[in-house]
C-alpha cells in the first residue's frame, strides 16, 4: 500500500477525534497537506485554529466558504455526534467533489450507513465508514493528542460500492496516526461495541443515576472508593454522544442489555440462594478471562461458553496489511 | 486522643490488607511492637516473614503457638475473606487475653456482628467491627504497601457493648497509618457499601460473563478498548473474597440490585422508544453527578433526586478527630 499523502483534509467536527487526527497527521505523519475544520459556527471552530491544528476554520452555515474548503478536497471526516452525520452529509452533497473520499469516526455504523444512502443517493460509492476506537472522558480540541490513535483499533466498515482504491485511502490515513486498521460489515460492528462499548456506558450511567436517587446519596457517595472510581470513570463521557449512540444502535444495544439482564436474574438467583459455589464459579470465570484480556488483548476463542458447537470468531475482521 | 502505640499486633491473614497496616505501622508510623501473622498454615505466612512483614508466623492449627501468640496482645486483626470470622473467632476465643482488643477489616458488617456474637459469646464487648476501604485487584502480601491506607477511608461500627477505649485504640491504629476513621451502625454501612462497592463489583462480573457466553466472544474482546478496561477493572478480585461479600451482605445487595434493575428498566424503555431527550436528561445528571464526586469526594446532598422531601445524609458517620 501506497503512504497516504494529501492536498487537503476536511474535517467536519474539530473535537478530540477530529483534532487528534488533525494533529497527527501534521505533528506525527509530517504531512504538510492543508487541513480545513467545519464548524456548527466558525467560533466553534477557531479555537482549533488558534491552536494550529487546522490551516482555515470554516462554518456549515456559509455557502461560499464551504463549497471552497471541500473543493479538491482528498478525504473528508465527520467527527460528530452519528446523529448528525444525514444533515451534514446532504449540506456537503451538492459540493462534493467526484474524487473526494468520505469517511466518518461514529462509534455506530448501521444508522450511519443508511443516513450516507439517504443523504448521498448515487454517490454513496464516495463513502467508506470508520470508527477509530479511542474515546476518553475528555473532550474538545483542547483534549487532541497527536499520539491518540498509536496502537488503538480502527474499523473501517467498506460498502459494497466502495471501490478498493477509497478504502486504501482511508485506511492509509489512518495507519499514518500509528493506528491498526480492521475491516467489518456494519452489523458485527454495532454487535461488537454494543457489547463491549456502548452497554458498559449505559451500565455505568445507571449506577450513578441509581445511587443519585436514593435518600442518602450524599453518604453513599462519600465512601465511593476505586471501585466505583473505574466503573463510572464512563459515566462523565458526553451525554450528547451517547444519547445518539443508544438510538442509532438500539437494536443491538437492546439484545445485549437483554442479554446482560438476563445474567444479571442468575446472579440474583444465586445470591438470593446463598449460593456460594454458583458465584464463585463465574466470579472465577470473569477473573481469568478479564486477565487473560488484559495480558494478550483477546482471550482464545475455546474457552468462551458460547464456543461450544459454535464456530469461532467471524472471519471478516481482516487485518489491512501495514503499509 | 493518644497517639497509638502496642507492645503486640497479632494478624490473622497477611495479605495485601493485612500486610498493608503491619507495614504502615513499621514503616510509616515507626512503631516497634512485635507482629504476628497467622495463617491457614505457617507455609502461608512464610512468605510475609522471608519479606520481614511480620516477625513470627504461626499456623491456625498449632494449639500452643496460637495461644502463646494471643498471649498479651493488644490489637487482634482478621483480614480473612468474611465467611472465616465465625470460625475464626471461635478458635481464637479460648485463647484471648481479656484486655485483647479484637477489630476485623471485613467488608460487610451485619454478618460480622452476628458471626462475633456467635463466637465470643460474653465476650463480644471486645470485639470492635472495622473496615478499611483499600481494596486494590492485587492481593497477597506482595503486593502489600506501607501507603495503601494513607488518605483513605476507615468505617468502624461499634457495638453498644464496645467500650469507648477499645473503639479509640482501633481508630487510633487506623489513624497512624494515614487514614481517616470514620463511625456508622452495621446496617447503614452494608446499604452504602452494597450501593457503591459490592453491586459495581457484581455488575462487573456480569459483562465479563455475558460477553463470554455470545459466540463471537473473542472478537468482542478482541475490539475492547479503555471504556471496558476501566468498566472490569474490579472483575479481576478475588472471587473467593467476592462470593462471601456478596452471601454475608444479601440482604442489602439484592435491594440495591433491584433499585438497579429498575433504572436498568427506564433505560430500556427510552432506548426502545429512542427517546432521546429522557436519555440525555440522565446522562447528563450522572455526568454531573461524576465529575463532582471526583473533584469533591461527594456530592451536595439537595442534588440528590431522592433527597426531596427526606432528611439529607445521616449524621451518624461522625468522623473520629484526628490525634
Amino acid at each position: 500500500m501506497a503512504a497516504f499523502t494529501f492536498n487537503k483534509l476536511v474535517i467536519f467536527g474539530v473535537g478530540l477525534i477530529g483534532g487528534s487526527l488533525a494533529r497527527a497527521l501534521r505533528e506525527r505523519a509530517g504531512l504538510a497537506g492543508e487541513i480545513v475544520g467545519v464548524g456548527r459556527s466558525e467560533k466553534s471552530v477557531a479555537r482549533a485554529l488558534e491552536l494550529g491544528v487546522i490551516d482555515a476554520a470554516v462554518s456549515i452555515d456559509d455557502d461560499r466558504a464551504l463549497r471552497s474548503a471541500l473543493e479538491g478536497a482528498d478525504v473528508v471526516l465527520l467527527a460528530a455526534p452519528v446523529a448528525q452525520t444525514e444533515p451534514l452529509l446532504a449540506r456537503i452533497a451538492p459540493f462534493l467533489d467526484a474524487r473526494t473520499v468520505v469517511t466518518d469516526a461514529g462509534s455506530t455504523k448501521s444508522d450511519v450507513v443508511a443516513a450516507a444512502r439517504s443523504a448521498l443517493g448515487a454517490r454513496i460509492a464516495q463513502f467508506v465508514p470508520g470508527h477509530p476506537i479511542a474515546g476518553r472522558e475528555s473532550s474538545g480540541v483542547d483534549a487532541a493528542l497527536p499520539e491518540l490513535y498509536v496502537n488503538r483499533n480502527v474499523v473501517l466498515c467498506p460498502l459494497a460500492e466502495s471501490p478498493a482504491g477509497s478504502v486504501e485511502r482511508v485506511a492509509a490515513m489512518w495507519q499514518a496516526t500509528g493506528a491498526a486498521v480492521h475491516r467489518m460489515n456494519e452489523a458485527q460492528h454495532d454487535r461488537v461495541f454494543a457489547a463491549v462499548s456502548h452497554l458498559p456506558h449505559v451500565l455505568s450511567f445507571a449506577l450513578v443515576e441509581q445511587i443519585l436517587e436514593a435518600p442518602d446519596a450524599a453518604l453513599k457517595f462519600s465512601f465511593a472508593a476505586g471501585g466505583f472510581r473505574d466503573f463510572t470513570r464512563i459515566a462523565a463521557s458526553s451525554p450528547e454522544m451517547w444519547r445518539d449512540v443508544c438510538v442509532a444502535n438500539r437494536a443491538a444495544l437492546l439484545a445485549e442489555l437483554d442479554a446482560y439482564t438476563a445474567v444479571l436474574a442468575r446472579f440474583r438467583a444465586a445470591i438470593d440462594a446463598a449460593d456460594g459455589a454458583a458465584l464463585e464459579a463465574a466470579f472465577d470465570r470473569s477473573r481469568a478471562a478479564r486477565t487473560e484480556w488484559q495480558e494478550r488483548g483477546t482471550i482464545d476463542a475455546a474457552k468462551a461458553h458460547g464456543a461450544s458447537g459454535t464456530p469461532n470468531a467471524p472471519k471478516s475482521a481482516d487485518d489491512f496489511p501495514a503499509k
